[in-house]
């Protein structure tokens, strides 16, 4: 394979990155592009017309979901699927989701001039959605595309101006699938490009990242029940003050999660008091929990031991707590022919590569429970994401999509991988 | 002195407190009666009616304090002062507050029948205001009697509704004092009569508290500032989580608080968590700190100490911290002969009494820097108050009016006190 136009892929990918933020942007700069609204359709149709100028054969699903076709010449039943999700959170930034797009685009296009028609097809999607930003369900793009998503399951949801999801759809021009069949059997891979949403890769000075596992996601409500009383004239020994036992229960959590180390992460984001006046002795907290890593069983007695240290500070102090999990995802673990294979890639091409996990959810997940999938990430700058001043170098953008063009060469251009 | 009888004072105590707490009856019978409002007026102009007819003088000063006067035949320029506040708080309670003006109208009404004319005048006051629930301003009552407030400190100050405090003093018929002149020469002692507001004395089977000290009150915001950032994303070493140091300092002031032992407190009340998102490290904590003591030294020992613990985990955790004093007021000592006097009367009567602190603020703690001032508790039962649901039992009620009683005895019938 030739060397890449390096210069020539930063800017194609800086102008289409710029092109497609038009649909939704924000006073900030940054989009909002919640499903099936205006700004939403407007960017779907926009990317339709600019496949078909590039000569992909375009298509929607029933949903929403587009998808570009380069035809392949010889496996004409297998398709090599790449792509993100073209929704965004509310001001968002303008790389998360859609510069899976683009880039997916830029590397088809790439490799149909360089090479001509691949042995299998090649597909570019642009997914409905994957945030949950508009009403309070994620995935819905690939979801609906492995077949993992019923038509029940959507018709309470409303989004926060009451109009229901079913509405919406039918507003848009789409509908539900008539039969939530299963993921399509010509669809053999799925390479996913994105942004890193967190700061490892900058601060470790890499380029690119390719994802062995994303993780598992456990949340929590802890509510803790004490005594609500006078500030001034209740002794401390006569207090059962829930942010004393909560404030504990933080800190020894928090303290247990650093002693197990990476890749576990806990936090504790979101913190109510009742009844939050200086000078009441809180009577309830409810704090959330929200816990990952790779592993389900290393998640599991993590939970075990930090549940065992919150029943046994609230018994020393006299609180009751209630444990509700609300949350409960299991570890996926993308395809580890294709990790090897990508990272042989990088290490050919000398790339400054990283074997990591991700602790932010994506469509890969979805589609790894049914093929063989693969996540790729380039850094995002201070690890800032879902915000408009979310950023990421040319260079390293440019950086993932050469990563992307070589791995569907060796999926789509080569008789067998290797 | 001949014995009480008992089953009067708990009559007339209970018949006088549910009706003066019509004035501003809610739904929950509770009570909201706020400074210079029309429920509030209703309430000063019952009680001088019933005061007329009780036999007493009445008469108001320049800002609404109501005062009923029992003439002494001997010490004319001598007076003898009891009473408390007749606001409340929002919904609050049936006894804060008023019950100090029922029991000093039904003690001294008392001692007139059973004695006649003292040799000291001996007046009941019901001061305008203490609870600073209609305006952020305290002890407005008390304070205009001993001359500690300015007309320029009220200017600015507005209600909820926006009206300002000049106007509401004016609608109701008040002003301004002309000339803010020093406590009258007359006033020789102040006692006082109220509900403990605190579980201290039902705990321990105590029926009369007497106060030694009003404990002083500093109140902290400590602003926590670390780094907001994506939960699932960054590991656990890249954290700079301010709820993560905000849990560890609250543990760790609570923790040295219950070290210092009675009459320390320290409360965190008030909690506020930015963003407040599950699944967002916390970028900012603010969180409040309140803390209590009868002796200045003790408090700025504590908080020498607990400030270098907060900032040791700050420094630990590269976290920022901010700590903004926004209350800072002196513990007030009670006066020692007032509270001798009155514990060999307990003894004498063998009352369960216990010599306490007072953690809450009172109008007493305004007299006491001016005249002998005294603070008589009775127990509040679950320590519950500023709530409609406040209560004491009226055996309790009862026995704190017959040591305001012989208090009152002492220092208005006799020549010398003993």
């Amino acid at each position: 394979m030739k060397a890449l136009k390096d210069l020539d892929i930063e800017k194609n990918i800086i102008n289409l990155i710029e092109w497609i933020s038009k649909y939704g942007k924000t006073s900030d700069d940054g989009i909002t592009r919640l499903l099936y609204t205006d700004t939403w359709k407007d960017a779907q149709e926009a990317l339709k017309q600019l496949l078909n100028e590039k000569g992909f054969m375009t298509y929607y699903d029933e949903v929403g979901n587009l998808f570009g076709k380069l035809e392949g010449c010889k496996y004409k039943d297998e398709t090599i699927l790449t792509g993100s999700h073209i929704d965004t959170v509310v001001n968002g930034g303008k790389l998360d989701g859609q510069f899976g797009i683009i880039g997916g685009i830029i590397a088809i296009k790439y490799l149909k001039e360089k090479f001509g028609k691949p042995l299998r097809n090649i597909e570019v999607v642009s997914m409905a959605e994957e945030e949950g930003s508009r009403f309070p369900f994620t995935f819905w793009g690939s979801k609906n595309i492995v077949g993992a998503v019923e038509r029940k399951d959507m018709e309470g949801i409303k989004d926060v101006d009451g109009i229901k999801f079913t509405e919406a759809i039918e507003k848009s021009g789409f509908k539900f699938k008539e039969k939530n069949s299963e993921i399509r059997d010509d669809l053999k891979a799925f390479i996913e490009l994105h942004i890193e949403q967190g700061g490892v890769l900058e601060k470790e000075k890499k380029s690119i990242g390719i994802v062995e596992h994303i993780a598992g996601q456990k949340r929590f409500m802890v509510e803790v029940e004490g005594e609500a009383n006078h500030a001034g004239t209740t002794p401390m020994g006569y207090r059962r003050d829930a942010m004393h036992g909560s404030g504990k229960m933080i800190a020894q959590i928090m303290d247990l999660a650093k002693d197990y180390g990476d890749p576990l992460v806990a936090t504790v984001g979101r913190v109510e008091v009742v009844p939050n006046t200086t000078n009441v002795i809180p009577g309830k907290v409810v704090f959330s929990l929200d816990i990952r890593h790779v592993d389900s069983e290393v998640v599991t007695n993590f939970i075990n031991e930090a549940f065992l240290k919150l029943k046994d500070i609230a018994k020393d102090m006299d609180l009751k707590i209630k444990v509700n999990r609300y949350m409960d995802g299991e570890p996926v673990a993308m395809d580890t022919d294709l990790v090897n294979i990508i990272k042989r890639q990088c290490q050919e091409n000398r790339l400054n590569y990283k074997l990591m996990h991700s602790g932010a959810g994506h469509d890969s997940q979805v589609f790894a429970k049914h093929i063989p999938t693969s996540l790729i990430f380039v850094p995002s700058h201070k690890g800032i994401s879902h915000h408009y001043t979310e950023y990421t170098e040319a260079k390293d953008l440019a950086e993932g999509v050469k990563v992307l063009i070589k791995i569907l060469y060796n999926l789509a251009y080569m008789d067998k991988q290797h």
